[in-house]
């Protein structure tokens, strides 16, 4: 279970208690407050704070007394002005504090995202839970062939059926043996900073994690994008979807922008340049590397 | 005058606009949103907006799924273990906004705390204001004879009548100058960007300035320090008061490990300990330089 | 003048005392070391210290045990490959540190790059010389018409005589000002930290600037660009010209896909793709805003 | 094997590799380039690369032409007048980096100390060798019955013997699973990036570190410190070693104020004044929490 009936109800209780404020305040934000949005199958994500909203980017950008211009067609503007130029201060005027429930590899891919705050559960002060990460099927998939980091064709039959028995029984031995090892009882018990380093990546972790609005587009450009491994993509993916209520307008910039955009280099532009002067164009004629023609073709055919 | 009519508007408006929200929402500090603190001659301070109280900062310890202790005694404790012991990231959980009106001399020192997201007014795109930091009479101090980087005395008579006078004719004259180099009346007019280069140090700017309060207190203990230089130290105790009301557990404990803490080297150690086995001290025999057995005479006597 | 003869020889002798050393070494950085690049009137770019090569850069991707990977021609591909995949983290194994005389103008904007070391020169310790920027005659440029923060056509005549006039006597004055205060010629003499802020903004300050190739490329994308302020961007050409004698791999790829590349949106790719299909959109019908219509056609005609 | 003789090999040609440079260089560091320093049961830290040495910060400190001041007495002055007084600046200007190999879940801690470069093994990329930290058996120690994040007495007879089978047999069994998943010999084989989820968290992985000097203290006061878990303490141990022989005068000033010296609460500095005039003060005169009486009384009696 993602969430025991006490944590629910801790998560209730604080939803009940409105209280006045003269903050900025954004309602798309408010309905996701300290609700657990489940991912995968054990882990979350929950909105626990957060500051700014789509007026508080213009109201940074213009070091103004009040708050944003007057119509909402000038924030949108200015917004999307902002986010062309690379102007990224005004986004870092906005901040978000989540609570996660992840496995261990994927915030170890997770933490290298350095320009945020991080209070991460304790495996020396406390006994860490039985919840380890099993991929559903349609997620067991073979290396790929030709992505040295990626994934191919979904695994099937007896292979499959053997990836997950593994996955399952080392990672329910791995927790019974840490649980032996911890326990008191006839014996002194191994202590906790030494058991934890028995148990396997795919079990699961939690942490607090803060960060602004430019550094927070800045993961969710890299990790939800394709290229990233599933797992994270999907807490990237249930991010975003709480980013867009919150900031509508500033979610909107970043897709036409950012995930919605491409970067082409001085070559690829020459190469786009005789395309469209009606050259026919191959790779050999290009200037680019195999690897760029490939990159080049998936996005201009 | 700090803050024109209009602008106290503006903020008079934000202040009339109370809206509910499920947010952690700090009383003490909702009584100083958007009010600005005078600092300085024409400098303020104001909260813009802010994020967690006290017990975010256990809530955050905790990975907690509610809200922090049941005890505000517990809290405290907590609070204080975590400020003694130099954990960081939970007080990290935390954060605040603000508007600053300031001389550019000060912005320097400032900026250079690096982890704190700004968006300074830009003499690139707008005419800055004719305002300028002239010292008050007590505030016109000599160079120390004992203190590289210090004050001494303050002067007086004739001499701090002159140096007011040019201080203040300086500024006046650079600024007609500024204002008639922009004039495109009977001429093109000097571009913003560079005319800027002829305002002296002491003009104010603005901006916006967001940080965690781990890092605001890193940047409380040294600009509140005795040692800063005065004209930003009133800004740091300006928002040191609102710290105070915004997190009053957090608030003592810094107050008690850090500002009215000192660090004591090895040496220093080993001298308090001989003078407290009853042995007199002196700087020959103690193993400090003279700089600091100064520094330690000043704790000890 | 830019460097003393004192000064000169300082340099001159840190470059007659070559040492042995097992690290990695360019030789074309060596060639810089210490050297003073002249930029502007009086201001100047010193490679001060060096770490990596663009074998450092293959050798931390693949976090090996020896230098880089066997062929130049590999190494280059993997440079590529990285840069074209926003893979930072092995161009920030590569650190370089800079000393730079620079107008505090200038520093301002400079110092927003917050990932990086700095060492200023202390206007509250030392007192400041007597050098100022005054723009070259093709410098003095009017306000642009058309870019809020941009520069127009060149001053002419009258107009641009007394701009000079005015930049020139002004900060004398200032100067004269500056030391009369500080002066304890039959009076106190005004503290240090005080008597600064009556100096412009167009006197030159020092700084040892310490920094990683990744964010260094950054800078220079951001500051070496056309919409950059003329003042900042000689600097970072000026760098620049020393980056490429250091990591010259690195620095074709950087301009191949930075400096000369562009940033579409997915509203600009829709329409090259309706262009390259034969169609001929025009702003009305393309989707895009005036301003990004402008940018579009600069590139693409 | 912490290092293959291929590796050695490779360390050894770089190490036969002397090219003059003009850089300041640090004979104390040459002498330690590449080497392999031997932590724990198959870990290591090698130093790759370093910038500046003793006279470099003194150089910054200065904004200096030239090298250091002239004598080494006057450098060390400086030097402990930055290190007492939390001038941070000039021993940011000195830089390392390191090849690590370390568990995982070692690397977890230290990767909470952000401000630093990374390039860590890829598991997705690569598929990770079979070398898991098993605990010396002076290692196995219980849970501390006083410290809850701490260890207690070392584990003696059968315990012990049991906790190192399951630890050893635990570890050959995933890693056995890891390899016979990814194994494509017969079926598809597991993608990289998920078989490593089955693998504990004492497998070793490897990274290249890159910090500057005041971020590397900061992270050996706190890791070098009896509080650090052994594990860690080790490797911050191995790099102090290094460090000393790079730039002993910054280190000396290091070791007194920092490793060596105390931070004292307001509080704290009245019960010791109390102590000094005389005064007998238990816990309960002295209004310091049982926690902190019992620091206290670790350092003064």
């Amino acid at each position: 279970m993602t969430v025991t009936p006490e944590q629910q109800a801790e998560i209730d209780a604080l939803r009940a208690q409105a209280q006045p404020t003269l903050r900025a305040t954004s309602p798309g934000m408010e309905a996701h407050l300290y609700r657990a949005h489940p991912v995968l199958d054990h882990g979350f994500i929950r909105v626990v704070d957060y500051m700014g909203d789509d007026s508080a980017i213009v109201q940074a950008a213009r070091v103004s007394y009040g708050a944003g211009t007057k119509h909402v067609s000038n924030d949108e503007g200015l917004i999307r002005y902002l986010m062309r130029h690379w102007h990224s201060t005004p986004f870092e005027m906005c901040e978000v504090k989540l609570h996660v429930k992840l496995p261990v590899f994927v915030a170890r891919q997770w933490i290298r995202h350095r320009t945020a705050n991080v209070n991460e559960y304790s495996g020396r002060y406390s006994i860490l839970d039985r919840e380890f990460y099993i991929p559903a099927p349609e997620q067991l998939a073979a290396q790929s062939t030709v992505n040295n980091q990626g994934r191919g064709a979904v695994l099937e039959g007896a292979e499959a059926a053997r990836v997950l028995d593994l996955l399952k029984s080392d990672a329910n031995r791995a927790y019974d043996h840490y649980e032996s090892m911890l326990s008191q009882d006839g014996q002194q018990g191994l202590a906790r900073e030494l058991a934890r380093m028995n148990l396997p990546a795919n079990i699961y972790t939690q942490w607090y994690w803060k960060v602004d609005l430019h550094n927070l587009f800045h993961f969710l450009r890299l990790r939800a994008d394709a290229h990233a491994q599933y797992e994270i993509r999907v807490y990237a993916e249930a991010i975003a979807a709480c980013v867009k209520d919150w900031v509508p307008l500033a979610f909107a910039a970043f897709e036409d922008y950012r995930m919605g955009g491409v970067t082409l280099s001085g070559k690829a532009i020459a190469v786009l340049k005789r395309r469209l002067a009606g050259e026919v164009v191959t790779q050999e004629t290009s200037g680019l590397s195999k690897g760029e023609w490939r990159e080049f073709e998936a996005v201009w055919g």
